[in-house]
């Protein structure tokens, strides 16, 4: 079994260990309840990845459920049904009690946003019963893949609710038919891994969850090997190419290069593939 | 012969039927001119999809043309030939012209665009001959389907200009390629239900009208049985998101929810869960 | 072999020659490098597409690579390790070089972003060996089109940078899937002609670049004798939706259309459809 | 006393008289009330507004109150204590009444920008009572100027609601100091007209309400005796300006002149410059 | 002297006193040191203000420096010489560095737009030496006033930097004059009172700190005690009418009012107007 | 006499002299036409600026008007008469017009584009007659000076046009009130310089053009004896700030000084604070 990375061992609900070199790999480790949700798992997840963002020992993440059931079933119903907005302070007019669904809504937003911050990418796995939360968190991945037998579905309609966590912000950015975004937020139907993979949610599909991790590690490794500075730079670039015009992309990359440039990983890259060599990056 | 809604049935040129439960259906109705669209025609269609947004009693809309040849062939050239662009009053200038011209444009695509604001989802069933203003109209539609004979094309060119009610704008945020989008709109060539499907025009291609009006209505059907609250938030989230940043997209989602997680829809939808039964939600 | 165009046998690296009425074809013409770039060369592409984009006697652009072997192998890495930012004033600190990265990065934007602001069509034909700045250059293209036989990688990260030319602006708006956008711009993996089909960068694959080349003359044919008003218009449309929100476009839309459609082609167009004549339009 | 203009006389609660040639006086008629506003009053705003805006025998326009009280006292309390938001339906959850009131402001909020969509200059007179939807109101205007006995509060924090027709979006815009902006909004304080020409939110102060409508018609005078294409073009160029970077309205702007320069008005300006005689411009 | 609100009593470097009801005090409290700040204390800093944003008992609030001399010298120079930018490890390149520059810029930015994140208003009394952070700081809050001793500088260029927590982000967008802001920016020069007031920077001026206490304390008792809801809902408003176009506030402002008019306080302020009572709002 | 700089002597239009270390002083040269401007003029201030802004023995740039009557009358009418938009080929039709005219606007715009984009802090020195692209000039300057007797006015409207060249742009974006930057632009009248420092257009205004070219001398040597690193840094992020959210802007000012802070210029300004002496800054 792998080892637990030092400094990560105090986590409750993830499970954080070394997966090669640099690389990491977090599992949402609550299997017995199919990984669902509670509050205090989510704020351990941003937990988790504001301190990969920042270890030098890192450069690439592989984030995958515990168990062979499921990634997760999304938000434990039994926990949400003691909390907002499920239970409020019925004393409170309407203006009050949104103001604190604005402030709990932010924080849970802020956590998931935490996996798309992360400096390092992030390699997503989903196997199984992946459903609401899954979505949500994985479309803050970088790269999604997964097994045949997953079961997708945007559930938050059948609960009755609009999807506020991050699905409906990212998912429309990271497929290819808004026909068939539409089709699924409102319909809330399960959708597989074939459908997946051909609206670009998933960008490979394997057969089992043991073939998709190995897929994930080969890719996380390979990631891993090449200049951190190039990677975390186009990660970072590509995630503001999302939300910005060309325009604007081409002059925020042209200052984020000035600096990234000032680096000696080109030297040692172009060196290393010279020699035909493996080159060695100084961390980050 | 399905019934119209009562309330509707002033309309001259679209026939609003009920579909069942909370579900309506508009056909564009002049199948003798393959549905081709003139100036009364397209004010109209601003004024069913206004009265349907705000109308209580329906949750899910679908979309289609009347006749079995055509969704629609777009403007009727022959009407178009009697207005502006082509018959403008020869004494203005050119500036004078062009502020007709705007007040023109900017009034159709108010029109086109009513679609797109009606609060309650819109499913697009395409067939037959779908051209210039077809595709304008249902890029407004939040799902698009079709039969297996629909012949698209962007056809604008070929009449001497841009398409300047939609298409242009939306297209490009509806699918997959961007060189397809460039491929279809600067060639104005056919395109059929295969390529539409693989490009993600549309989600979904049925073997005639009728496979298609039905898997359309079997969707409309799932989607006004859920909670209206939770249905008609997604479809405004989702659209905000295609036109916003991710980080834009998530605030404005967090206030959308603090009102509307303040619904019993909520409980409603999570009781009937528990319980199995079928929930029933309050009009919006 | 095709005949130069008068006016544009000045050019040391590119060829520029008559594929038919209104038809230019532009090619990269290093051959024996591969196509490989350097300065000089970048900045003569700036100059190539000023001058066709306000040629009244071009109405549209093929683009690909002289030779059997390469689109093109991207930089030339050793004309590339003589200057920036290889080599820098080492007496500079930090924010003076800086400074003169900066600089030099604007203007290599500058002269790969001249493809997509040429007001004519740009229609890409890659094959064989298309890495690096075949992505960056490509994505300025309107259509995409290549032979089976390409091979496609964004081959920055392995030279130790982000890629700042372009790729990472603009690749995730021009394809469906933005987990393979991260994929192949984190890994620098190698990827072929189908999957750049299955993805939508490309939009048509075919046996051989002859046959590849073929099919783009006959889509540059087909697009120049269309009206050149609405030609133009709907490329500057369309490139202006891709960065604005639906609601920014339509108001555009409208004030460009509004001296657009004051051009005698609309009643060409309609005309010459209604007499099944070829129409003929003014110079543009 | 002026001469109601013939097409505006349906009106109930606005005064539309002529004031020189091409100029239209709009007066707020319900003295007696301190021209306070009630919901049929804005909607009429709105349709006089819209047909002031397309009236070719309209180049400028005054709006004020009638009466020597005020230019508006703001909403009628009495009036708005029968409707949303201080009237809901209680048997509605609060989502469904978030639906309601958001139509409701939707609908209040485009009467007013009415005001700012119409596309001849409007030139806002302010004297005595000026609360609340004064302010609203005339930040909708181009050019604000008072008498020096004007009152102004923006009052709606004293009515437990955060302004929502227009102040909060606009006072910012049109003054010099946020910092003034957020202690007028907060406290709901009266301010008067020395402060309000200090910070720049009126442009001018006059002696009594008689002296500013007389330097209201010399302005107005002044602007519809110039070429309406010019005046026109200004005031939608400036209101698109506020709203975008200089890049985007430097781009619009050149999409706009590209039709507006076509207008005869340039060489009748330039003639009549030369021959020292008043210009005659087409109407618009 | 004033008392210390319990549970704001472990902050080492600022003063958290009542002001009466609901109206806090931040003083920053290192007078000996001229209020010069170091990173625990912008640490700090955000914490008390994260702290003020929920705390149901403070509606407005007052930051001050404690001490005659001076609101803030700014950054403590000699605690900044042992920190990043001046010391950084000699052995990493210059992408690394940035990288940890990068995210020591971000950290410190973030804790001073805590004060402006934070939900309730703040009212900044300057007095004496007010450099670099100092505008920083104030540009966060809401109202700014000062006393005529007050001697303002936006000292950064004078360290060899260009400004990066916040001064060139707000400063154009809370005065009148960019000519202004160019010039005290570039210069470094010292500004006084009148200056700052005749621009708009302070929009109140008092003899001396104690005066300007005094005014400080009395707009915030006025804002505290009108509808938080109101006063809370018209900073966050105006805050994103700032960032955002008219267009965008106004559909955002209808959104965030349809929760925030389901509030008793409207109903409270008519009825206290009617009857000439003060009102009593809950806590928010 | 100043003294030509070396390099800079072919300028035909414009005379540019040191005006101390690292000043330079950029001089309209057609006093005997009021330094009125036509085509050749334009392009010759861009090629100034641009070789300006690269130049590394130029910290801080004075712009004045040759002689003493004028900075700029503006648009030579008699040069402009023989161009478009007075002069067309009246064989095109509206759209190919509609073509030429934009990229006319554009170059145009470009050209005054220059001044803002030059790299170096731009001090505009305004005398005398100051009319239409006086303006749009001097929006492009960082500071803006004048004497007592200058005459300004946004004149284009009376010769039938909207200004397209930078005024409607960037007025609305330097000055402290909408109201009357509508004023002036609207009713084209003239301004002196007590009102134009009223409202912010101005910093400063002194008793002649020597008194102003003095202090300009001043402040331009005070900013060149500072870290241009600093300076220049300064100048870019006000002018990104004036464009862009705060939360856009903080994040571009944190990449941008990650690279920034990596100058010698930190410690050689902390340096000569503590020894009271004179920093002298590497060149850039």
């Amino acid at each position: 079994m792998a080892q637990q990375i030092r400094g990560y061992t105090g986590y409750d609900h993830f499970l954080v260990t070394s997966a090669g070199a640099f690389v990491a790999h977090v599992e949402i480790n609550r299997p017995a309840k199919l990984n669902a949700f509670f509050e205090a798992m989510w704020l351990e997840l941003r937990a988790v990845f504001r301190q990969l963002s920042v270890d030098p020992d890192v450069r690439a993440i592989i984030l995958s459920g515990a168990g062979e059931r499921a990634f997760t079933a999304g938000l434990d119903v039994q926990a949400a049904s003691q909390g907002p907005p499920l239970v409020t302070d019925e004393s409170l007019d309407g203006a009050r009690t949104a103001a604190l669904l604005r402030r709990h809504i932010a924080e849970f937003q802020e956590c998931i946003t935490a996996v798309e911050k992360c400096e390092k990418p992030v390699i997503c796995v989903l196997h199984g019963v992946s459903l609401g939360l899954a979505i949500d968190i994985s479309c803050c991945a970088d790269v999604r893949i997964c097994s045949k037998d997953t079961k997708f579905a945007v559930k938050e309609v059948d609960i009755g609710l609009a999807a506020d966590i991050g699905t409906l912000a990212r998912l429309p950015k990271v497929v290819s038919s808004f026909s068939w975004v539409k089709d699924v937020c409102l319909s809330a139907r399960f959708f597989g891994a074939a459908e997946a993979l051909a609206v670009g949610f998933v960008s490979q599909v394997h057969e089992s969850k043991a073939a998709a991790l190995d897929a994930a590690l080969n890719m996380a490794k390979l990631i891993a090997a090449k200049s951190p500075v190039a990677v975390q730079g186009t990660k970072e670039l590509l995630n503001h190419s999302r939300d910005h015009s060309v325009e604007e992309n081409l002059s925020y990359t042209g200052i984020w290069n000035s600096a990234a440039l000032q680096s000696n990983d080109v030297k040692v890259a172009l060196l290393s593939g010279i020699q035909k060599m493996k080159p060695r990056f100084e961390k980050l």
